[in-house]
């Protein structure tokens, strides 16, 4: 055998079962397609977390009265900024993995049988493969050439007019980024309310701040048609047609399994995803899949943690998954954050009752801490600045079994926002 | 008896206090000298971090390649701002209070026996008494008609060139947001480094920055005179004589005590602070003492937690304190927090391998990981973006005596500042 373990897609989970098996000694090798540091680091999360601070800074000052400020965009000049920032750490990642003794081979991977995979015509055998694939978004038949998150985020001009269909997550992201950066943002959702991914209530305060922001939200509305001439012809049902110079799609993701040949080998599926175990372990047992296209949610840090299983299973730490205390995070104003699940209590305190946000000129949202009769946190979901952050006190309170009083009696920095999750641990009774 | 509790001083711990007395029907007075709410509300945390906001959008639409930015701060009109948030937080709170029973008196309040307090000559009884009369800057003989922090977060235009004389926390964090807004800074500090409270690794980061940002640190340096004419001259030991039209003078703090009356009870003193058991006690056990006048650290947190463990005493839930995870944040670029104690071990993570930190432009800092031995956290320092809402985790780890590996298998969201924690609890052997 060649390697200890064939990884096949660098992106989030790749490189990180990679460097976990680099540093216990292992023989690795990893084939990339495109990019190493797939989607996330090159054409997700990175870049978007980037424009969105940009627009934040913008959006504030905007807002700051006795602030009077103008300021011009060179998106060329920023693209490159935000590639040199992107390479820092996709490069980072490579050289660390090959100063460990990884091989980084360049090419489709796909599975030749349960111990071979063949890049670019050449055979590599190993004991152990690890699928991490990811996902591709979704595309509408007859709806061509429009923009998708890589083309999104790779702009060199803010858009004038930009039309979003979808208003999950991405959508909801990207739309108040542009719209705080000048642009006029039309988001068009088919459900009955924008991101029908997250909690009605946390959804309903970023509704609430589209629109203040002067997003023009659209639910309950089926796209019909996009023609692209000079510009796009955006054709509604039951609405006029928007023309705009720019089209967003963002109608979600599915697992890419293409060229990756686990056809060939009977590997389980479930429905689109490939199965895993509990060990992220196909029905071959040597054969692992993780990240997106292992299952939802599709997040970077499922992935990660999704690697780390696989790593140790591979490294013969018998190691099982526990998604108990998943965080989930749409970037937006206000942030939104969620971890765990509901309990039979929760206790809601608004963002205006807390003063670090008032010092950011931050008004809108909540946070609402989950529990159960014996005062044992269950989750928790935040509407608030910086929530991504919070968020993690209580998923480390679930995964620890912690309790409102432990959460409660923990001091936090004042004034700090974090202090909303302590506030609503405290006893009502 | 008037009141269950009569409490003087309206600060942080004060306010708390009386709110968990009187949600659990308790009568409450509470006696107030000057504003509700105290110096942290009215002209500490609350004001410099709305202020430090400001100067951190403009310090990053500075220095963001792409951007340019011509802006104008009026002043005046910030400061209305301001007092208006400030006031919603302050004037919330009284409302509060008062709506749930409180009686507010302004005036000094001073201790006439152990069961009486005196305020503008009327006397109110009360079965427990709690003193919360909080600090007030170290003056200088000599050194007169130079601004405090009171008069520094109300300036009505940025100063041109303004000298801080101590490079303690406030100093540092006005040095550093009065810089990004434009004025030429000189920090002089005594001692042979600035942020002489915290832990050299994490205050090198802040001088760093500094440094690059053009602040002028002066350490080891004793300011022998200041003279205001139209502008102030200070006079430095072994320097040059600077000019500049705002001084700040940042010293330190020193409890208050002033016509509090405690002299007449002969109530124990430890040096210039109230003396209290692990109950909030005095030696008279129905007199309470709480925050910046009965001990170090002289931090709002502090005094919120006195304060609750002052109120449950008097409720008779018998309560002591447990200080071991108190945080230590200072807003500075890049911020800086503590919490806890250093262990056998430690763990360090620079911000630069912190891909969320990236995405804001940020590349100073690290984020340092205390634990024993047998993998128990013991504490953490971070000198990162956002720090202040991270440090919570490790303070809850702490308190719950949580190991580095419940750390590192709780997913943290990416991208998000806290994963610097999370990877600094992966296991090196």
């Amino acid at each position: 055998m060649d390697f200890d373990a064939a990884i096949i897609g660098s992106g989030a989970g790749g490189y990180y079962s990679a460097l976990r098996l680099l540093k216990h000694g292992k023989k690795v090798l990893i084939i990339e397609k495109e990019k190493f540091g797939g989607e996330c680091l090159n054409y997700g999360c990175i870049p978007s977390k980037a424009l969105i601070e940009l627009s934040e800074n913008i959006g504030y000052l905007h807002d700051m009265p006795g602030v009077t400020m103008n300021y011009k965009i060179d998106m060329k000049e920023w693209q490159e900024w935000k590639e040199s920032m992107v390479k820092r750490i996709t490069g980072g990642a490579e050289k660390l993995c090959i100063s460990l003794g990884a091989k980084v081979v360049y090419g489709v991977g796909s599975v030749k049988d349960r111990n071979t995979v063949t890049v670019n015509g050449t055979d590599y055998t190993a004991k152990n493969i690890i699928i991490n694939t990811g996902s591709v978004p979704v595309k509408i038949k007859g709806i061509d050439d429009v923009y998708y998150n890589r083309e999104m985020l790779a702009v060199e001009t803010i858009p004038a007019k930009l039309v979003i269909i979808g208003g999950g997550y991405i959508g909801v992201e990207m739309g108040t980024a542009f719209r705080k950066l000048g642009s006029e943002v039309y988001i068009v959702e088919m459900k009955d309310r924008i991101l029908p991914e997250i909690e009605e209530d946390l959804a309903r305060e970023v509704d609430k701040r589209l629109r203040k922001l002067g997003v023009n939200i659209m639910t309950g509305m089926k796209v019909l048609s996009v023609k692209k001439d000079k510009n796009y012809k955006v054709s509604i049902e039951g609405s006029d047609t928007i023309e705009a110079d720019t089209v967003l799609m963002s109608v979600g993701r599915i697992p890419n399994t293409e060229g990756s040949g686990i056809e060939k080998l009977g590997i389980e599926m479930d429905g689109r995803f490939i199965k895993t175990d509990s060990h992220k372990r196909t029905n071959i047992p040597n054969i692992y899949a993780i990240g997106d296209v292992s299952g939802v949610p599709m997040l970077a840090h499922k992935a990660f943690y999704d690697g780390y299983v696989a790593a140790e299973n591979i490294l013969g730490n018998d190691t099982v998954v526990d998604y108990r205390a998943m965080p989930f995070v749409v970037y937006t104003d206000p942030e939104i954050a969620f971890t765990g699940k509901a309990g039979t209590k929760s206790n809601k305190v608004p963002v205006l009752a807390n003063p670090r946000s008032l010092t950011m000129n931050q008004k809108d949202g909540f946070f609402k801490l989950y529990y159960d009769d014996d005062g044992t946190i269950t989750g928790a979901g935040v509407a608030a600045p910086r929530s991504s952050e919070s968020i993690t006190e209580i998923s480390l309170a679930v995964e620890s079994g912690l309790s409102i009083d432990d959460l409660f009696l923990t001091i936090h920095p004042h004034p700090t926002v974090s202090e909303g999750l302590k506030d609503a641990a405290e006893r009502r009774d």
